[in-house]
């Protein structure tokens, strides 16, 4: 006997959209689509008209490739943040979190992604071409590589190192070592080793 | 000195809706967004299409109280289901979970919850004056409590079964014990208590 289906197509149709998001399986996505659906309309509408909002207004910054709601992105037009340094990370979430950390006032290049042979991702699907265009064009003195200490990020900053070799400005990486506020006792050893590796005269 | 917003407006209250879903905080709602604005337009207007065509077809089935985008809901509506057993569940899902297990033939009745009182759900909240209607209404033989065996849903079926002591039909519970499949050595002590107590004859 044909049983007939429990849920309505367009409840159907909700759940398998949100089953596509990262990190939703499809349990999390029936729950997710439970919760709107008929039960909070006004939410549901709310998140509809955001992410029509979003998709039609946010593009990526054409100097930068962060993602802007403008024509240039705030961050690149701000005429106080010097133009000599640029920040180069895999994605907009880490501009936010060195925004919000509030310690730096250059310039940053967004990749787009890290270097993963295994998710087909190769230097051609980077901004890598449209930053040594940046460094040809633009007075930078310095680029930091802030990628993530992690295999994909070290590979991305190790190619980008041995791309920028051969160009005149001093390239740097950020420091990895214990957490602020860690205790040593505790530390994991891949970060205890990097902490005395790139220990410094005090 | 201020610091320019990091995200675009647009894209911030993407994060903000999100973040109003169940199990989503402010961390995962920015790795949503952030997936799918602006890399995955097709999959956000879809998304955002989803919610739109959900909310305008499905509502509560006025008999059973579950989801439905018909007049009435298909399972209740069946010719071939019996009318004498009513199974009394708390949501949506568990009528879905009880179908993909493929051995009932009667009808439902979602009550929209479980009692819950630090929540302020009390009786009023749930459908238990529309199953009380039922029950006077239709030719009922038994009604099948199958909330969860945990404190709401034990309090919520302990409640419905000091209200159906006055009316002429059957109470029943389902059984809990230990799971199908399960290894009584590693069996948890409450299931494995529950078990025993509800040993049956062989």
């Amino acid at each position: 006997m044909a049983k007939p289906p429990v849920y309505p197509p367009a409840l159907d149709r909700l759940i398998k959209s949100f089953a596509k998001l990262p990190g939703v399986g499809p349990k999390s996505a029936a729950r997710l689509a439970l919760f709107l659906n008929p039960a909070k309309p006004a939410l549901a509408l709310e998140l509809a008209h955001s992410l029509e909002a979003a998709e039609a207004e946010v593009h990526y910054c054409p100097v930068c490739y962060n993602l802007t709601d403008q024509e240039i992105c705030p961050i690149c037009q701000d005429p106080d943040r010097t133009d000599e340094v640029i920040c180069v990370i895999a994605g907009p979430a880490d501009v936010a979190a060195i925004e919000s950390a509030g310690a730096y006032e250059g310039r940053y290049h967004v990749l787009g992604g890290l270097l993963n042979p295994l998710e087909k991702i190769g230097p051609g699907q980077l901004k890598i071409r449209e930053l040594l265009a940046r460094l040809e064009d633009e007075a930078v003195e310095e680029v930091i590589l802030a990628t993530s200490p992690t295999t994909q990020g070290d590979a991305t900053a190790n190619y980008l190192i041995s791309l920028l070799n051969d160009i005149d400005v001093r390239v740097t990486r950020i420091a990895f070592g214990l957490p602020v506020g860690s205790d040593l006792e505790y530390a994991d050893p891949v970060s205890l080793k990097a902490s005395l590796n790139g220990r410094r005269k005090a």
